[in-house]
């Protein structure tokens, strides 16, 4: 009797091959493949993996769990890794351990696969995250075990009747969901390149978009945002929305050479057209609706939270916790923010909030000041005294002098 | 026989209207005016204040100063208050205080003197700072004390003989040195208004910005620009050249509702577009010179040492310490950063340095590739070990099971 | 028609010279005394209050809540400013604000009013709690405004017939709950004078303490102890229980120099026998129930949340956001610490948790050890790989070499 | 010709075994033993290694080196690994490996080695540090690598004629060196355990110490102790000799649970009677020399410095920075503290500096009192600005209602 795999398959030429090659090990195959906004023909994925064998082929639209209950986390949390990068591929990867775990229940299977090779952050994202979600589970890893060559690869690929890839002779290495899409390798991967266009997909180089600025209305409520110009949209639909008006005025290309979490740096090309209208947008609306001293102290939580994510510790009691807090923190951020997308620029040009803590009257310098001034000079006097303390003791001065 | 007070004056009203409240109150003014980049006629300045009675009129080319002792610090720490703004008057007050201290010694005045009012942070960072040189002088306030109206103002230096400048219906309230411009007040006090072009000196809008994109290499040594395109430059002039530069290509505009210090929230306009550029690049170029560790860990320290900053405490150990930090920890940011100007966008094309981290045998997926894949298996054992310990009891599974 | 003004009353000194002022003044005042655990007679206050011309006078046993709603957060968040200070004062100043606003609501007064002097903490978490639960209502600081010498409201008193403690040359300031005792002033200002043991009260000097070392098993629930050698108990009373045994041993005397929010240092002598037995015993239940990750991150929000209400800001969106955290970090804090109690030790002789993270199998090295230590080697070449290019490239090695 | 090895040598069981085992796989065997303060006999030492058949034994008393380049930072850094562990034996790795580089490029050899098992800290930190001093050389782990039992190292070392220790069945395994002792296994490996007595050597029970409370008066010179008593000592016999008198005080004893780097938790024993009065002197004579700001924020400095040197980084841009960050920040901390050592207590009884920051006429209530009272009106106002407009927002009140 054979022993069973659940494989977390792509479609593309790595998970096809590896069906063959588990089969060719005795191995029973079920291909699991999520959509996770990629945009791919989800029934042509499908016959494929039973073409290559797969005894069984789930196929889930996991678009509305992947936005809400993990894309919004990051909106909550602003998270960049590094500065720079919205954890498109991070985000996804603990969404579909859970679903590998969940069908290896249902189909009483005692392994799961991923198609990661050894020296990325996914391998290490979905093995602790499947060990998080059950400790005795199996995890293989087929690509960093077999560590054939390219060559050698597409030679396995061609005995064993794997369709080759159009695209074969693509240098990249592409991931993408809604929130984004990551490429790297080939010319990449030296840091002094320009990349070329052809390593974009979701978005035009400023120079090529759009001539006409667009006005834009974006309104958060609890932190998400809800609305285009007035039009409710659910959180998948919207991003995906923001990823094509974005994408066409050049907005959201990063290029950024990322510390890994196995110990490299690593030149990666993102396009996040609609993460980076609605990150702008969100951090200024929360200019005017956090107080001080959450704005001040939040982005260490921020950091630490975008941390854990990239370096796949989403189960996580830690990761938990700061899931609330940075959830409750955005709990007032509420309102709109107007926005002017033109040529790579995400211009605020507004923001207003019945949650505004702005206060004209305060910040006036007209007539209508409400500030009292008169106050600043005891302010001045305690906040200062500890600097004059230690002046006064480096000068020899003494208190009363 | 007359108490001495030295000035901080700028040659606009409200200081040119200090010199005469001064006189009238029976004081003998010293005034003194700092040149920080800001590009004004400092004769006719000079001038001005002997007209307003001043005994004498200190008046300094401080920019060099400026920008080699107090700027680059800011560009060692990546200083950007809120994470929007890079700190343009924080900056210039401690040089000024610390000139105004050096005067009143000079001339032995037991008194100093700024124009700020009463609801800024200014106020603090002067009078703070001051103490801080010398504990025992005397810091006056006169138009904080004085509360007039604006058109209390005007009729007072009607009555005295004070030239009224020919802007005076300009709504905006201004500070400039060469690391930028800030503008408050008017109709930017209501943070849904979108800033009208007049509120702008120093650049254009994108929209209006050359149609040509710009190519620029700018070289950093030891965490500092030295050259662009392989021309040296002092800092002060390398920073004024680049806000020339992009300025021209509608770079550097900064729309921010900040949170002050004295406890409100305010709206500011700033155009930083030698900064955008200086800052984008160093940030990057740190991306292949600095261990992730450093990279990972800075940022708690840039935080704290720009609010230090802004909160108008430069002189205390603290700051010096974390300046030290700084410098020290900036000392390998060197080589290249090639960057295209466009319509508002700092592109960074490409990045190498002689002391770069990124090594392209151990990142490149080609057979060149030095990464041992297997070490990876043994660093996710442990790596995930204590996530897959929690789960274990979480599912109430043995060791060993 | 007379003001109103609702005065937190303690039956001092102060707060009685208080209520005449204010009848002298014209107000009616109602006096509004807690209990939060300090013990002392709260019919005489009553009564005393009545003979100093109040109107009203109400007494709130408010031991439970205090110890539920407050208290019960310094122990989630390890609660210790500077290291040192569990926040005794900080925590009750909430909950008298608190009470003084509901009452001033319940009887129609538009003035509330503290007996703080100018210069300590607690005028800041009074004046900023209570306009943070009502921000229209008025405040009144008669001791900071009085500004008389200890001479001159002795007089005053005796002039009204304010009744004079019999402790009236006591030099120090005392402030105590059922969480501890803080003591200031007299002797105590010169930071080299060793503390004299009148300067005590829960404690004895640990040279004075029991002969016999006690054996104390302490039984956490969720972050909370619950049990005492296996008895239950409501958390006051809890920690009133441990006042008692720990500072007949000793325990708990604090001496420290702190750093007011007023700008000042200040020499405080606290004594907190429970809270040293609880946080002791809870840190270490910590070591086996948290994960790493927690165990690592959290000190950085206990230092914050520590701050905000050392500086008064119980009240603030941040301090909700964090208490939130805090509790939702102790929820896996369960089971027994062992601690034997002896001459001012708190020794923690065992701890066990049916949440133990802590695995014998994998922590062993007898033969049942289940650690893989071969993975050691792929973790160590990958956790070392940074520091190795690093080195590499300091050394002009190049890899492959 | 055979390979040639600078291994790690202690004189133990581990170690002798070692230097055979090499021999049998044909290495030539460089021994090198530091004399860091743990009291070992080294002739006895030299003589054991040529006995196993070293071909030299390098003995290096590097007592003095340690305390000022090692000890000294984690004094600066008041490092304590979880609050709890003064990195005994952290300190010393990295200066072992030091020397084994160094003695590797003088004996021409290729080879490193150590004695570490596959499941400790000491592993990863000699590893990790040899390579960041010399990338190209080979590190040989033997102990890791054979995986014997316990029983099959004695008859491998019987059978070598490698002399077995009279404490062979001794339980525990310990490091010690100046900075103090460390003992793990056996009985202590269950945390429900109360360590026994016999798992230590330097310090005693509190109810076994001294009857009488000694006084003890303890001199700091820019953040390190350099008097006792008002002798002079260099640092490493003033550690060895407060090891002394302190563990005669039944002081030091630390029993803590830890997280490892390699991902368990682990029970150990330290004993540092020397380092728990210099940490306690150091932490009190700070709260008088350092600013708040400084007091405030280095604690986030100090656990990082701390965690990369308990993690191996000591040889790492980031820790080379801390360093002198810590170094600087400490560069103010001179005076006297008093103690009182009694029965496991360190007790402060007083603190006095040059460079106090204490003022007490700004602290103190009595006439003397230079602090403005009136300012905290003014302060009060400002600092509780936010809160209020939070709570104008909340509970819908205009400003100037």
């Amino acid at each position: 009797m054979s022993e069973k795999v659940v494989l977390a398959y792509s479609g593309g030429l790595d998970t096809s091959v590896t069906i063959k090659w588990f089969i060719d090990k005795g191995f029973e195959v079920v291909a699991l493949c999520l959509d996770v906004g990629e945009g791919k023909d989800l029934d042509h994925i499908k016959q494929k993996a039973f073409d290559m064998g797969a005894s069984e082929c789930y196929v889930l639209d996991t678009k509305e769990e992947f936005a809400n209950e993990y894309v919004s986390y990051a909106i909550y949390g602003n998270s960049m890794y590094e500065g720079k990068y919205p954890l498109v591929s991070a985000l996804s990867r603990p969404l579909i351990s859970k679903k590998l775990v969940e069908v290896a229940h249902d189909a009483n299977a005692d392994y799961v696969a991923h198609g990661c090779t050894g020296k990325g952050n996914d391998q290490v994202r979905f093995e602790v995250a499947i060990k998080s979600l059950d400790p005795t589970i199996k995890v293989l890893a087929p690509v960093r075990e077999w560590t054939w060559s390219r060559e050698e690869e597409i030679e396995y690929a061609k005995e064993h009747n794997v369709p080759i890839p159009v695209d074969l002779d693509s240098p990249y290495s592409i991931d993408q969901n809604l929130w984004g899409r990551s490429n790297e390798c080939g010319v990449l991967e030296n840091p002094w390149n320009q990349p070329p266009e052809d390593a974009y997909d979701l978005t035009v180089h400023p120079t090529a978009a759009k001539d006409e600025a667009e006005e834009l209305l974006l309104t958060f409520e609890a932190g998400l945002p809800t609305k285009i110009n007035g039009v409710s949209y659910q959180l998948d639909d919207l991003i995906l929305k923001l990823n094509d008006i974005a994408g066409a005025h050049g907005i959201g290309r990063i290029d950024h050479v990322e510390n890994r979490l196995v110990g490299i740096k690593s030149r990666e090309i993102y396009e996040t057209p609609g993460a980076a209208v609605i990150l702008t947008a969100k951090h200024d609306l929360e200019t005017i609706t956090l107080t001080k001293d959450i704005a001040h102290f939040r982005p260490i939580i921020e950091q630490k939270y975008t941390e854990q994510i990239y370096n796949g510790l989403w189960f996580s009691p830690l990761s938990d916790s700061l899931r609330k807090t940075l959830k409750d923190m955005a709990q007032d951020v509420n309102g709109d923010v107007r926005l002017e997308l033109y040529k790579g620029n995400v211009i605020v040009t507004g923001r207003q909030s019945e949650n505004s803590l702005y206060n004209e009257k305060l910040a006036t310098y007209t007539s209508e000041d409400a500030f009292d001034q008169g106050a600043s000079v005891g302010f001045i006097e305690i906040f200062g005294l500890p600097t004059k303390v230690k002046a006064m003791l480096d000068n020899g001065v003494k208190i009363n002098d």
